[in-house]
């Protein structure tokens, strides 16, 4: 099997990078409810006009061609597709949509970026072309990689994305010495940030948060019909099943002790609704990246970390974060206070860890700052 | 005498604020050269023509006013005057504005905003009434203020407007545990930094940052013909007259020693070009007041502070800081790292210190914000 070339990017004209756009804004629909399938959106065109639209909607659903497709009934024939992630040429849990592509008489599909996944990449676009249909691809690609930057990372490199959510001072305080921290920010921060809580497949905390905060975790400023995950760090096994988090939804608990040692612990918690994994790494803790290795296993495209400094700066330091969501009250709480992210003492500055600001804007009186590590 | 009352927003046309959005960016030419005199532009319009126009560039050299009448020539007969402050009414290095105006037969004069000091306040706008010409105020009079923040804090309450510079990570670290602090911003954010230097009157540090990094405190990076004072707070009266900073332009050291009893330490500072100042507080320190009291009385209406955390803590604690204008480099430096600011450990929340962002944005890969404290 010979995989075709990438597109040159001035194969695409005008109309092409408009259909792709919209086809981008259907996928972007999916943004709360697909997990852990990818967001896609499908346009269909023919002689300059659509005649099909549609977007993945909930994993075992159909997919957004399947969409499109069935919009445009007859009128799919002749028709060119856009869609935003190849299209896929396996049996999952419904059909493979190249074959419903030749099948409905398309005559040319575009497509944003080929499967993330290296073991399949480009069988799709050649499925379709051993069927005689046009094929491109790299159209907006970037976009495409980017709304679906969980899902790309399982698929190449078996782990989820690890967005690490913090809130902190303009002095880069996240609580007062004595533990204070609820309300730094303001409301439209916090609603922002169950905005992101919704698009991840899970959010995971550390059971000091547990204990100081007893959050629920789950998404409530915003309406969605999907709840992600909920996962503790626990590494002695202390998380009570009356923690609130047990109020709906599973929970992955990770600890680090011998579970066969403490059977009582563990079926609490499964009468709770929490299933306990021991990881330990040798320091006797939980070993992040097996954590990651066995969420990736599970279908956790993005990782939402919202902890304590301690845990977050463990995040950080083992080079496990991709990316820091921080929002920035415009206050001081000094020095005494705490910091963000518990990290090393650095000998030099050419041992920081610097990052590429990728987005940053004003959330109400505060500033998000989305940056990603190198 | 009774003060004319404000001119309703309502009475200007859209012409109007043309005219003065012109003659505040004229004004804006005297940026870094005015001190300590007012950034002024003006503009003359005659039948919808632009007859003259000219800003402020030196103290001691023509005002606005003049330069724009100058320009004109007989052409100011009959024409508006457009001023972004009050003309002034008093002889001072120059003889009165209003003077000037009514004897070059201006017949209208709109002024942005009234002198801001409240024992002079309208009396350059009654002298034109009382020789019969309109007059109006308060047209883009938040622009204008902005314009000469340091100038109008000076005249409305005897200090200037301090503005304390930080650069840290975004973790809200300055330097690390060891005291390395060099290049954590990029260089566009230090030639930025330069040009905060050039507006303002005066910049000052403090010993800590004279001994550790020996600061030249001039402006370097952007090009002025103007360079400010430079102040540094030396309790102790320990900085050496081989300092980098004596190395052109005046030095104005504060401290809080006797200095009857260190009368040759006082002999080699002025001969490098250093005037001594003892102003002492209870607990022995500088008193920061009383010295922005002296500076206000020396007409310094910009005081850029760049001092190390503590320093820049002591101004912020004693609400003697306006501002903060902090340069965050996309980078983490760790919670062993040297803090933004030292404060006092707060008991509970209601106890930070609240600020308003008034600007925000990107220079180089670094963020620059701008708060001013309520």
């Amino acid at each position: 099997m010979t995989m075709p070339p990438p597109t040159p990017a001035s194969a695409f004209s005008a109309a092409d990078h408009a259909y792709m756009a919209r086809a981008l804004r259907l996928a972007e629909q999916g943004l709360w409810t697909t997990s852990p399938n990818p967001r896609v959106g499908c346009v269909l065109v023919r002689d300059g006009r659509v005649v099909g639209e549609g977007w993945h909607q909930r994993a075992g659903e159909p997919h957004a061609e399947v969409h499109a497709l069935r919009a445009a009934g007859a009128q799919a024939r002749g028709a060119t597709a856009y869609v935003t992630l190849e299209p896929c040429s396996h049996h999952g849990r419904t059909p493979p949509c190249a074959d419903a592509l030749v099948a409905a008489g398309v005559v040319r599909v575009v497509a944003a970026m080929r499967d993330p996944n290296p073991l399949v990449a480009g069988r799709g676009l050649l499925r379709l072309q051993e069927a005689g249909i046009a094929t491109a691809a790299g159209l907006l690609d970037a976009a495409a990689r980017e709304l679906n930057i969980g899902f790309v990372a399982r698929m190449e490199r078996g782990r989820p994305w690890v967005r690490v959510k913090l809130a902190s001072s303009l002095d880069g305080r996240t609580a007062l010495a004595n533990g204070k921290s609820q309300w730094i920010t303001g409301p439209e921060a916090r609603r922002d940030g169950h905005r992101y809580r919704a698009r991840a497949c899970a959010v995971l905390t550390g059971i000091g948060t547990v204990k100081d905060d007893d959050p629920r975790l789950s998404v409530r400023d915003v309406a969605t019909s999907r709840q992600p995950w909920k996962v503790v760090v626990d590494s002695r096994l202390e998380i009570s099943p009356q923690a609130a988090l047990f109020d709906g939804g599973p929970v992955l608990v990770a600890c680090a002790v011998d579970l066969a040692a403490r059977p009582e612990a563990v079926a609490a918690l499964a009468a709770a609704g929490g299933e306990v994994l021991s990881l330990p790494n040798a320091a006797g803790k939980v070993d992040l990246a097996a954590l990651l290795d066995e969420l990736g296993r599970r279908g956790v495209n993005e990782l939402h970390v919202e902890s304590g400094f301690k845990l977050a700066g463990s995040f950080v330091r083992e080079g496990l974060a991709d990316e820091l969501l921080l929002y920035q009250a415009p206050t001081l709480l000094g020095d005494t206070a705490s910091g963000l992210l518990t990290l090393p003492e650095l000998a030099d500055l050419a041992g920081q860890r610097r990052l590429t600001v990728v987005d940053r804007r004003q959330v109400g009186v505060d500033t998000r700052i989305l940056a990603r590590f190198a």
